[in-house]
């Protein structure tokens, strides 16, 4: 999974498959962010790329590799490929002026091995120029060999937890969280637990990426992150899921789910801001902060048109989890609830009561090494 | 797809998943040759692998690229790749004696983009010490970056041609294949074609590897072969796919399928013998043969046991192509009736009239080249 939610959540894959519930179908915001940060990946490789880097660079026998971790089952992660490649070529173009020489790609599409890898292969561009590959696995741990990967990208994946902290969900802890299922910022002992879940992941992962990375490589990451001082509980991400707590709690008091399982389900996911995430690179010490920008995605404004878009986004990206905790039955009738609710709801989500959600888009050189 | 059948056929995937059809579940036959090819693999490597080929290869920095090509969905394809793997490991450890230098093995799966590769993740080894990739896409043409693998292996996959050639199907042909669905070798016209389609699919297949491979680099080919001087019509492959053939013809008499629907199908794959593969190396120029060997899988005796391990087996290669050609609706009807047939028929498959399949297998080499 690694998922691609601006209303989202989940450790267990996105929805496969093509149709009207799937990820392939449901995942507009997610390209919006591909489409916001495409002119800046392309200057971020025109301006810090260093070709010196690749092997045999100035020869036509040369492999640029990229990997895209997190991609789910496309089609964003194509857009986002292409648009990685182009600026490559634009880039070589400048450098080898004339010579025609361009490398070779090869693609690597990183998700978990239960993402639905199928799909993806399906819904390929078919004239890509590039040799492709799908990798499973968590990317919290190594997936490639030493210094094989020259670009590395991620995109709305890296605020997915590789699990819930076990405190939050253990009654005898005072990180307890009972009456929330995410984050919400509130309580300082839950946001410490999951503050410290997200630093020791993102340490985990840059660790990782910084074996496979060559020195002078470049990793770009966005991920949502929280305006300041704004706690996740504020935001149209957290009302959302606040609310997809309230039916989860009026289903186990009609009976359909029992509330123990309410009570010990949490949602792993975790906004830290830009400071938060500069520390955590410099605290890793691998790579160097090339780049960082927050922006804001211009999201849809929301409207009794968009409700729709926001329980089918926020189904899209979070059956898989409620499924693997609730079981099968539950997901329909929730999701008709939640719909529901959010109709008669014009309340909560006006948008002078919700701050919209930033992203930090953030270009990370690794440091050369000895070799 | 790219199969793994004694008694096979089909250009669409194997059936996926791990349910009572699919290949996971029959893939017996393939598994033996697996085995019976272990230790052939096994000497090929230490005997006939250059280590100095390896970049950095008495360094710990050193990836070693491997590629399953015709892999289906597992679990053979572990089988195979772990073999590799091993031997790779016990000649790097002749070499550098007492240096613990290993180096990290990077695995690429490859077949058909329909394969189900979901599967095939799912199957996957938990305490594997390789990176996994899969790679979508046919094998008669480039898959991977220039000069990025060092060893191909690729078994029960290469009889499978890209296509039928189209003279068998046109009855304007002297070539049409009227009254077969396969290759029987006794007409001319239908064998020629058949060995033109395999000859060329086989010069872009070695032409696609030799970009791919690197100088010094192994490959591995294993399909079955014809036994000299004998028709595929007399083997059990013949016979099973002669029994396919007259229950489509009764279903079509019974109306159930069309006439011109059976007349226009045919299954593209063809055994060549030992002789015309060297001919084709030879000719395509890029690799030497380092050892060449034909040997007998021992077949199950044909009893009613395994009548229905032939069934199921056919039924797991074939069903692909089949729904293709004829539609869904046909599949169970067409195998129980296929079933039947073969239940009744004491005589088409006994032992001493059907020469078992045999095997080639060929260790080839890259020519080292410029770089």
């Amino acid at each position: 999974m690694e998922d691609k939610e601006q209303t989202s959540l989940g450790s267990r894959p996105m929805v496969g498959g093509e149709g009207p519930q799937s990820y392939a179908q449901n995942s507009s915001i997610q390209k919006k962010v591909v489409e916001d940060t495409k002119e800046l990946i392309h200057v971020a490789i025109i301006e810090k790329l260093g070709l010196q880097y690749i092997t045999n660079s100035g020869s036509s026998n040369s492999t640029f590799r990229i990997a895209d971790l997190g991609c789910s089952v496309g089609p964003n992660t194509f857009f986002a490929v292409q648009n990685i490649i182009d600026a490559i070529e634009l880039k070589y173009h400048k450098t080898y002026k004339g010579n025609k020489i361009n490398p070779e790609f090869q693609v690597f599409f990183n998700d978990h091995a239960d993402n639905d890898f199928n799909t993806l292969f399906k819904l390929l561009p078919p004239s890509r120029n590039y040799f492709t590959n799908a990798v499973p696995g968590s990317f919290h741990g190594r997936l490639f060999p030493k210094s094989s990967l020259h670009f590395v990208h991620s995109s709305c994946s890296l605020h997915w937890l590789s699990k819930v902290p076990k405190e939050v969900v253990d009654s005898k802890s005072p990180a307890w969280n009972k009456g929330s299922i995410i984050c919400t910022g509130l309580v300082k002992e839950v946001l410490d637990a999951y503050s410290n879940q997200f630093n020791n992941d993102m340490e985990s992962y840059l660790t990782a990426r910084a074996q496979e990375i060559v020195g002078g490589g470049l990793m770009v990451l966005i991920f949502p992150v929280l305006p300041d001082g704004i706690p996740m509980a504020q935001t149209s991400t957290g009302k959302a899921m606040e609310l997809l707590y309230s039916c989860l709690n009026d289903l186990a008091i009609l009976g359909l789910v029992k509330q123990e399982k309410v009570d010990s389900f949490n949602i792993p996911f975790y906004f830290p801001n830009a400071e938060e995430m500069v520390r955590i690179v410099e605290r890793n010490g691998y790579f160097i902060v090339e780049k960082i920008q927050e922006y804001l995605s211009k999201s849809p404004v929301i409207s009794k048109d968009v409700q729709f878009l926001i329980t089918s986004h926020l189904r899209a990206a979070t059956e898989g989890i409620i499924k693997e905790h609730f079981g099968l039955g539950i997901v329909e009738e929730l999701f008709n609830y939640f719909q529901k609710k959010l109709t008669d709801d014009d309340h909560t989500f006006t948008k002078e009561y919700t701050p919209e959600i930033e992203y930090l888009f953030i270009v990370l050189k690794r440091k050369a090494f000895d070799r």
